[in-house]
């Protein structure tokens, strides 16, 4: 099978690096060989595996009969959608670990892919190597399943795990991250959650069927975690990670977000540390089962990438088990309306006042005028008013899931 | 799509249930609805979701054009075998979360399966529900696996354990899980590794593609295991876990073992606690990724049963990719040829000795006349020697990749 590689950075290279590398038994696997034909990319690549191989641009490509699958590593949803979307609807499969292009424009791009009877698939856009969709869609098929959560974003899992263990604060740790490669230079998309949201998103739409835009998912980073709360929660026996969260409420609605959280130190996720990612699924009949592995870096996500590549070798376009429609947001249910445990600091604030405002209170810690409390049961839109009136730090939910 | 369940005990009964609860989206995920119309078994069904559809014996059953399925629930390789090579020979798909009969029978089964062009499929196997063997062979299908170990027994994971947090000796722990009714009144399928030990040939058979005879590997179960054991491990940092283990060594071999082994506390399987079960498995693109949750108990085993089911219901056979050859046993390596770590406890022997015979040695506790001891990159043949020249209890090696 003929191939091409649309976008030769990190992740392109390293899917072609991969099959070259595993060249015999990928072929003896997938029940025929595959071939890299094309790789797309602006930039020249003399000196790469891929010397030999540029294509002129996209129509160069998709002129090519042979060329039956397309990889997209471009990234982004500009240029990765108009090329996602033509390859398609030119009947080529596509592959790509593209978690942004999935999450926004999943729906679309899986019903061309429906009607061509081509393959879109993604394994790579959540939790990079580690198998995490197709274990949902076909190991856990036999389950109604409520739950996907997990720790989604390697570069906000190291600083937090630093912090942890240096007691450093968030702004120092994240400089020590870009120095060592595991934070970018614009680390936006990270530590802000939209990476993680993105991944989220996708989980959601593929455990519930349905549309879930990261727009209307709410997203908080950890750009306002401090040592401060760090060693709060260590005290009140708690990690706290990035969290991302969809989950099928006893009201029906789905629940999903991104936000810092606290994980008790014996929950399964609370000491998957560094870069590492990890996802729960929750299903009535298995219960919890838990996925873990390296979320990025070149060959982790090429092993994914490939993966795909050769079930579509194999089967070619078997789209049928992933799919989900754009049918509005209205399934996603607003978090004000649950009730939450958190940890809050306050200054100049009594520990008896918020006792008798936010009933079910623990004190954690105090030092000097601020206090940590941890409260119970308390409705998120009372805790989220109280804080705001009082001018507190952002409050911490627990997650128990 | 009509089916037969043989074997109405805990699992057969649990995935005739767990299709009944999510029979609309089993259904719809499928492709079809999927029904039982026999069930097999020598008690009286009446009472049971399965009265009325009591088959005669498995000729009825077989007899019967309509049935395209049939799943193993028996246990064991008697009449287990019997039935399920018999429904192969007829034409008929089969699923079995029969670790025991794939183990010892796999590779001539899955030939009679490929003959005759039908699906044998057996997910349930190691780990019950958590999906291990369809990530292994599709979704890191691009790697060149070399190993995959793990916590496969969740009795013996319940009994370490508690022994770890309770201080308590083997024995006492054992009683406590059979009261509890987490080990069974005869324990010694679990407790000795045996249960272990199939689950490893199964993985040690699918990553290399060669039948492991369960007969050939290695088994240690952990009777043996006292609280001084587990105290001398906390002390040197380390959780004792019962781990199996198929590795490909440096020299090619397939080291493949059930046995008692430390981890260092940070290990990612070291706090996989209670009855939970976890596989590690290492691809040289994905590096480790790990896979977690219960590995026993009737819906969880269900869920894997019926999500290969749906699997067949879907596709058909399509068993291409899981696929293993008896070869003999020429692939596996003997462990006495590799260099290892391992904890000492020895009585009446002075460290300054131990040390001269074995070189990198280090004292962690020493009580009365007893040392225990931590042995570094020792060979293993010399260290059994050592140990049964001077008698001492059995050493416990360190897992630590």
């Amino acid at each position: 099978m003929k191939i091409a590689i649309v976008g030769y950075g990190v992740v392109g290279r390293g899917t072609h690096e991969l099959l070259l590398m595993n060249s015999q038994q990928i072929a003896a696997r997938a029940g025929k060989p595959i071939e890299v034909k094309y790789v797309l990319d602006t930039k020249d690549l003399a000196g790469t595996p891929a010397e030999g191989l540029a294509a002129a641009n996209m129509d160069a490509i998709l002129a090519d009969p042979e060329v039956e699958l397309v990889v997209e590593a471009i990234g982004g949803v500009g240029p990765a959608y108009t090329f996602v979307k033509a390859a398609l609807e030119s009947g080529r499969h596509v592959v790509t670990p593209n978690k942004q292009l999935v999450a926004e424009k999943g729906a679309e791009l899986l019903d061309i892919a429906r009607q061509k009877n081509v393959g879109f698939l993604f394994e790579a856009s959540v939790a990079g190597g580690t198998p995490v969709l197709h274990p949902i869609y076909q190991c856990l098929a036999a389950n109604q399943l409520d739950m996907a959560a997990g720790i989604l974003n390697g570069t906000t899992n190291y600083i937090l795990t630093k912090m942890v263990q240096e007691g450093a604060d968030f702004a120092a740790t994240l400089k020590t991250a870009q120095q060592l490669g595991y934070a970018e230079a614009d680390p936006t998309a990270d530590i802000e959650g939209i990476d993680a949201c993105r991944k989220v998103c996708v989980l959601a739409s593929l455990l519930f069927g349905r549309h879930t835009p990261p727009e209307k998912v709410f997203t908080q980073g950890i750009t306002n975690i401090t040592a401060a709360d760090v060693a709060a929660a260590d005290k009140a026996g708690y990690r706290i990670k990035l969290i991302g969260q969809a989950r099928k409420m006893q009201d029906g609605k789905v629940l999903c977000m991104v936000t810092p959280a606290l994980l008790r130190k014996t929950h399964r996720m609370a000491e998957v540390n560094d870069v590492f990612n990890a996802v729960t699924v929750h299903g009535n009949g298995v219960g919890d089962v838990l996925f873990y592995g390296r979320g990025a870096g070149d060959l982790p996500t090429a092993s994914a990438v490939l993966s795909d590549v050769m079930e579509i070798a194999r089967k070619g376009g078997n789209i049928d088990l992933v799919y989900w429609e754009d049918m509005g947001a209205d399934h996603l249910a607003n978090r004000l309306d649950y009730s939450i445990d958190a940890l809050v600091r306050v200054k100049n604030y009594s520990f008896e006042e918020m006792q008798a405002r936010l009933d079910n209170c623990e004190l954690i810690d105090q030092s000097g005028d601020e206090l940590a409390v941890l409260v119970r049961g308390v409705n998120e839109g009372v805790l989220e008013d109280f804080v705001s009136l009082i001018g507190a730090a952002p409050y911490i939910r627990v997650f128990d899931c």
